[in-house]
C-alpha cells in the first residue's frame, strides 16, 4: 500500500515460469493465497491455491481457488456471480504464500454476505461482529449455504 | 478498513474460550494467520498458528507463530528484535484463519528487510521487486539467514 511504484500488473497476460511463480510443492500441492481488496487494502479472505488454479487465475484474470472441501477448482463467485477481478498478484519471500489485490464485484467476499470474511473481531467477551451483511446469503445461493 | 466502527480490540486481555476462536482443529492443529500493518492495511506476511501460539499471542499482545520447518513456537523478532504488536485480531467466518492487525516495530515484517514479505510483483516478464529493503539483514541477523 505503501510502494511508490503504481505500474499496473497484467495478471490476465502474466504465465507463469519455472521459478518466478509460487513453490506449490512447498505446500504439497497447495499454497495459502490472501484477497485484499485493491482499492481499501481491507483483507477480503484466505483460501488456497494449487498450480492449475494459480495458471488461470493469470489467464483469466479472475481469482481462481482450490477447495479442500470440495477437492476441486473453486472459480470465485462461480454461483454468486461476485467474482473477484485480479489487479495485482504479490508472491511472499519463501514463495509459498500469494496475495492478490483484487476488486470485488458486489462488494461482499464472504457467503454470509459480510464484505470481508474477517468480519469477526476478537474481545474479551469473545467474539464481537463488525459491520453488517451486504446481502441475504439465502437470496444468493439459495437453500445452500456456502 | 472499511468498517464504521473502531472500538479497539484488548487481546492482551482476551482469554480464547471454545467456540469463540479459531478452530485449529480444521487445519490439522495448525491454520494460515495474516498480518497486517493495523495503519496502512499493508499485508506484511503470512504464517502459521497453533493453539499454544495463539494463545500466547492474545496474552502478551504480541504476535506468536507455529514454524513448521523448526516445529516450535516463533516469537516474531525473537532474532531480530522486530515485533509485532497486536492491535487487533480477526476470525474468518468458518473459524479457520486468523487476521492480525498489528504495528510492525523497526518497520519492516521481512527478513529480506522488506516492509511487507509480499515484495514481488508477478508481471509478464517475471517477478518485479517493489520498493526497497529498510534494512540489511545480514547486519541484523548475522551470518545467518532468516
Amino acid at each position: 500500500m505503501s510502494e511508490p511504484t503504481s505500474r499496473p500488473t497484467a495478471p490476465e497476460n502474466a504465465a507463469p515460469s519455472a521459478g518466478e511463480g509460487p513453490d506449490f510443492d512447498k505446500g504439497g500441492g497447495i499454497l495459502p493465497a490472501i484477497a485484499q481488496d485493491a482499492q481499501t487494502g481491507e483483507v477480503l479472505m484466505l483460501a488456497f491455491m494449487n498450480a492449475e488454479s494459480y495458471a488461470e487465475t493469470l489467464a483469466t484474470g479472475r481469482a481462481v481457488y482450490f477447495s479442500r472441501s470440495r477437492n476441486r477448482l473453486w472459480r470465485k463467485g462461480e454461483e454468486s456471480g461476485n467474482v473477484q477481478l485480479v489487479r495485482e498478484v504479490r508472491i511472499d519471500c519463501d514463495g509459498d504464500a500469494i496475495l492478490l489485490k483484487v476488486e470485488q464485484v458486489g462488494g461482499a467476499a464472504c457467503h454470509t454476505g459480510h464484505r470481508s470474511c474477517f468480519y469477526r473481531r476478537v474481545t474479551k467477551e469473545g467474539l464481537e461482529v463488525v459491520g453488517t451483511p451486504l446481502f441475504d446469503p439465502a437470496q444468493v445461493y439459495g437453500k445452500k449455504s456456502g
